[in-house]
């Protein structure tokens, strides 16, 4: 339930979903991606855009151009995958892009699910895998319930502490329905995300009240100063992401807390080791799918029936995501100035025009 | 990580462990429940109070008791377990005590994980569960990573809504370390949970800001007035409770929402068919248990040694209640006077003197 960003809804600058696909996927070649991985990369930034989630969109993909071409990501990983036991995998990714990894551990816990009821894929030497709902969307759109994890750099302020322990670790859990697109619950542990806290910084505003803190632990609403993000709900979010760490950091061998390598501040030859974590199940471990997915759609008819206060209708995660994508189908996904700008000029460094609806 | 009462701290009436799990034994045997029930039950029940979850704790005995004697709860269930698929298992409760249920399925899912590498055990015809710790440390204990979710009453407001839909639904995940007792998060997704609430209705205090609505979906601090609780987080609590939604009422085939029969207004001969779900796995799908438990180890450490704000140090999930056992392990369980006024007469009724610790 990531939210929307206001910030670019009303700019003009806007790209048709299709075109701004065919963008990422020639940069992504000229980049020196194998097929599966620009696929995957391209799918994950340009749906997220599409559903609204402008902090893990097309603004990330210079940065991932950069990730590719300085040695930190691999555009052509060997995958190794192993199955530990029955219904548990562990994938080691080899430096992929997260979204590359990722799309490769969903796929195995969907075959280990099928047969299985349940599958567990762990994955180690990951990276940053955008918005996870992006994997766990994959499996359930295949009608599987899913689970997606990821630990990130230490940036959540610890519950009474001076400074971050934790990521801003995200949950991410979609189930499919009957009629409507999968129910999607995607959260950072933090209340706002640090990729919306770089918006801010890039568009000099300040922050709301009470999400982030300076170097001393103290509140700040400046985006320069911010040094870490407030779990949300206090120690219930910084909880939450403690869990999240356990399973991406402890339960995959890779690092935690404060000794992982921050994305904007390590060198960009190195590997960040990033552990990822997907469950996956079916549908029918009680009851039929097709009950399974009746019931899915029974709730959400009765969720957005319930009595609101003002003219938005009760929604379940997700329901933002699913009207932006439907509007922005048709009229084109918003890009800020400063995206418009580094998109334009990544498009000129490899010779690829970027084709703006021009109003 | 349910927060600790105060309100009890300071009293003078205090009770030893051992000899608040006789009077329970006692008891529960005379309400009629089987070995199985009693045992888990009492274990639940004493096991809150001991680690300072006094909302979840042995004030609910009472209740308990009627619910045995009325009919909605069965003391005596016979178990039907049915492996649905080689890692995921359903245990139709037969309307037995939620600890009960719970523990039955816990074990269950223990004996998946073993071989399999996880095991999942949905739960059909259950009811309260207490603390959804008691079964997830049970796992805990014996090495395994656990996961234990309930649903409950319709009691949270929906985000943007004028009354509760989803309920408090809770979130529990405890994990074995080195030294320590295990890590354990157990958090209700509301920013507090109703039996909380229902403590300061009955000494007629004060809620703090924001935790409740009336029956408008207005706020309310009066508890008496209360008819729903705030989600953690706003809008991220509200879809976390959804979540526990679907693996406890849709994936089990049980009720969702406002049509689970609710704890305190149903009638009491009524079964409430509440749904749980657990996941069990073994803590070496990727690396050895050995190197998982020190890691885990490293990290309690690492958090422990954090800069903080005050007296307080950093602490992760669990260690509030750790160190609440502890010192309740040598100074007795503090309860307050409507507690003892309220075991006390259920004493009488069956016979079974409350040995109180008198100053």
């Amino acid at each position: 339930m990531t939210q929307i960003d206001q910030s670019v809804s009303s700019l003009s600058n806007r790209i048709l979903y299709d075109d701004l696909r065919l963008f990422h996927e020639l940069i992504l070649d000229k980049a020196g991606l194998d097929a599966f991985s620009k696929e995957a990369v391209t799918l994950g930034l340009c749906e997220a855009s599409l559903r609204g989630v402008d902090s893990h969109g097309v603004r990330l993909l210079p940065h991932y151009v950069r990730s590719a071409l300085s040695g930190r990501k691999n555009p052509t990983p060997l995958f190794n995958f192993k199955l530990t036991f029955p219904s548990v995998g562990h994938l080691d990714a080899d430096n992929a892009f997260g979204h590359s990894a990722g799309m490769k551990a969903i796929d195995h816990a969907m075959e280990l699910a099928e047969t299985q009821g349940i599958g567990v894929v762990a994955v180690s030497n990951s990276s940053h895998a955008g918005a996870m709902a992006s994997m766990a969307l994959r499996a359930a759109r295949k009608g599987f319930i899913a689970f997606a994890f990821t630990q990130g750099d230490s940036l959540l302020l610890s519950y009474n502490g001076k400074r971050s322990f934790f990521g801003t670790n995200p949950i991410c859990f979609a189930v499919p329905r009957q009629d409507a697109d999968p129910y999607c619950l995607d959260m950072a542990t933090s209340i706002i995300p640090w990729n919306r806290l770089l918006i801010h910084k890039q568009n000099d505003e300040l922050l709301p009240e009470g999400v982030a803190a300076d170097e001393n632990g103290n509140m700040t609403r400046n985006p320069h100063e911010a040094k870490s993000l407030l779990p949300t709900g206090t120690y219930k979010g910084y909880g939450l992401s403690s869990m999240v760490e356990v399973l991406c950091g402890i339960y995959t061998g890779m690092f935690f807390g404060r000794s992982i390598p921050a994305m904007y501040h390590h060198p960009m030859e190195q590997p960040r080791h990033i552990g990822q974590f997907y469950m996956v199940m079916r549908t029918d471990g009680v009851v039929s799918a097709s009950h399974f997915l009746e019931q899915m759609q029974a709730m959400t008819d009765e969720v957005h029936n319930e009595p609101h206060h003002d003219h938005t209708p009760i929604m379940l995660p997700g329901d933002k995501e699913i009207k932006a994508a439907a509007t922005r189908m048709i009229e084109g996904i918003p890009l800020d100035n400063a995206i418009v700008r580094d998109l334009e000029s990544l498009g000129a460094e490899f010779d690829i025009p970027l084709k703006l609806i021009r109003p």
